[in-house]
């Protein structure tokens, strides 16, 4: 058996993976139609062409009033003022400024007429005939949301790298945006590579193993969304025909190629082969589960193999690759949500390498807890369904105690 | 001005929508093959075909033996074993059971050949020439993955109901599943009501303002994934436009049609005169932002009316249409995450009506903090994007004090 030697750590990993990935990746930008590019990566920064609102408007249903004629009201003197109108969202305000002793019907997000300066809310007061009363004084600038208070023009509404979410579709289409530039799809091809592989809806066949690997691998990049998921299929554990596969997807237009399985450390490490014809990004990584997970050049494209085991090719992913694209363009919005959870039992580490832990998060009384699943066996599959999150132990640490508080990344 | 009767609670018209929803879209069933189906919701219970693993394995690359050969072994009385092969993942155990004395190296996942009841790892031994030593006893079943201890035959992998995430692919194709039965997606018509609006991209006209709130509804639907979303375009305030553009939704196939805008309780809520010619499910909700939220069924669809401000609209959604969704179809891994978090400021409710309140989250040594953000302004887009989670207040409370533990649900 040949040992992995000069393992890199995670962040070294994630560091030397974002910086193939700036080298062999030309991103070209693309122009869509905003209804085209939810959960794109934006490829430019983006500012506010318009004051919005671009008047003084109401915020509520109510009236529009002179604060100063309010002054003095109370329950037991309430004032009355004669209603002269009505304005709706998109009227112009009025000619006519406000008369003293006047208010107006306005209607949420209609312009503030000249003249008033405030707005009581429906709730706060009564109709009388065609009068307005009034039991309090109403503060100056009530009720109002002043000319560019939600975002003015040339203010940044989104930065480049941020996924497209509704909130951003929101503040662009308002602004008056209808196109974007955003980031093309990057192109990736996935494969499998072991004899002992048979693909899921063919026969059973005794010792033969159903491939799924690739499958969770293929579905990770699915979901994320930043990707065109070419699932090439399964190559025997033949150096030569994984040089050709990998040759054919970069030919056919492959950004990055993705191998799941052969990078075992064992004689019949068939990635190992190929790996030496190109440029070592990295080979193996001081963490567990994805020990073996490698990265080279081949071809002026990267290759990123992962471990044939499910839940160590999952965190290859999920820790490295998916971490340095982020890097690599600086994604904002993708990064996972991390919760503080108080562990239910102990979890070792072999110091000198990074655990990777999934633990289930539940919430009881107002506190987090994190039970760590199956700790052993990156090939159980029932450990992802169980879990929600995971736990990085680092390096230097000899694990963690019980009801020690650790950070989760949760994903789904 | 006519005032809102009748209002529902949130519960109430969640409750009614999926029952409209129940009642008015077949949701046939179509059948893909796995690498399709992620994101989709399953139509059926899943049940494993095979047992995972089929035969015991090792969990870790390391040697088999007979647990009963190491009793007694230590630093000062080490034990040999000769190692006599090696196995694969893949491979078929030996025909002969292993000889005392005797040990077989294993790679992770190899199968655990006859007599060998444990697997001592590499870190825990140390090898002199073709013997293994051992310093401690190795317990019996040590780093073996028993027969279908992942998941055994007959083992449900997936609720019917649950979204396919890669954990659930993962556990499919590992048993050999390669097609699955999901729910056909949603097809939706979203169109903007209201003679105010003017498209993103279209000249800047002043008084008018442009359409923000189709757009944010449109991404939320097509973020979600669930839905073939067909967005409309403005229709004007004219009910008898709106009738004949809904009409055309229904016509073209559309099993849900969504208009934002015309909600206004005013004499000009065009919106209130289609709702008059269908069946109502339900007129404004005691939820703010949002109360005038409304459903009818017309010409057997559900038409859901959100408000035209953004933020009542993107609450309308949100809380309501999207969480009947779920309870409709009984959706797995479709909820939002929920953190307890202590309010930064008193957020007030007017009793009677339940408050959405947006909050950013943030952590502070261990402890999350929400920030209620900007209380008044359903229009306000910049709300959106500062927050990353709501609050919602119930109707009989009135308001929350600073520092309360709150439940918040985090979007993105």
């Amino acid at each position: 058996m040949k040992a992995l030697i000069n393992l890199v750590s995670i962040d070294d990993a994630i560091e030397r993976l974002a910086m193939a990935l700036d080298k062999t990746i030309v991103l070209d930008v693309e122009e869509l139609t905003i209804l085209n590019s939810v959960n794109r990566i934006l490829a430019e920064d983006i500012y506010a062409e318009i004051d919005r609102p671009e008047v003084d408007v109401t915020a509520v249903d109510g009236y529009a009033v002179r604060s100063i004629d309010t002054v003095g009201a109370s329950q037991y003197n309430p004032l009355e003022l004669s209603i002269v109108g009505v304005l709706k969202p998109g009227q112009k305000p009025l000619e006519k400024c406000l008369d003293p002793g006047t208010a107006i019907r306005v209607h949420t997000g209609a312009p503030i007429p000249c003249g008033a300066d405030a707005v009581v809310m429906d709730e706060d007061i009564s109709i009388s005939k065609d009068h307005l009363v009034i039991y309090k004084p109403v503060p100056q600038g009530l009720n109002i949301i002043r000319r560019g208070e939600d975002f003015a023009r040339g203010d940044l509404l989104a930065h480049k790298g941020s996924v497209i979410k509704p909130s951003i579709i929101a503040a662009l289409t308002a602004s008056g945006i209808s196109r974007v530039r955003v980031y093309r799809k990057i192109n990736v091809s996935v494969l499998a590579v072991g004899d002992e592989l048979v693909e899921p809806g063919e026969e059973h066949v005794e010792g033969k193993t159903y491939n799924s690997t690739a499958y969770i691998v293929y579905s990770l990049l699915q979901r994320d969304g930043l990707f065109d998921v070419n699932y090439v299929g399964i190559v025997p554990d033949d150096s030569r025909e994984l040089e050709e596969a990998v040759a054919r997807e970069i030919s056919k237009g492959a950004d990055l190629v993705i191998t799941t399985g052969g990078t075992g450390v064992s004689e019949s490490d068939v990635v190992y082969y190929l790996i030496k014809r190109g440029e070592q990004v990295f080979r193996g990584v001081r963490m567990r589960p994805g020990r073996p997970t490698s990265s080279f050049i081949y071809g002026n494209k990267l290759i990123m193999c992962l471990s044939g085991f499910p839940v160590a090719a999952w965190t290859g992913y999920e820790v490295l690759l998916r971490r340095a694209i982020m890097k690599w363009l600086n994604i904002r919005g993708f990064e996972r949500r991390v919760v503080n959870a108080l562990l239910t039992r102990r979890i070792p580490n072999t110091v000198g390498y990074s655990s990777v832990i999934r633990v289930k998060v539940h919430l009881d009384k107002g506190v987090y807890f994190a039970e760590p699943y199956m700790l052993r066996g990156s090939g159980v599959i029932s450990s992802l369904l169980r879990t929600n999150g995971y736990v990085i132990i680092p390096e230097s640490v000899e694990g963690y105690e019980k009801n020690t508080p650790v950070q989760v990344y949760l994903y789904d």
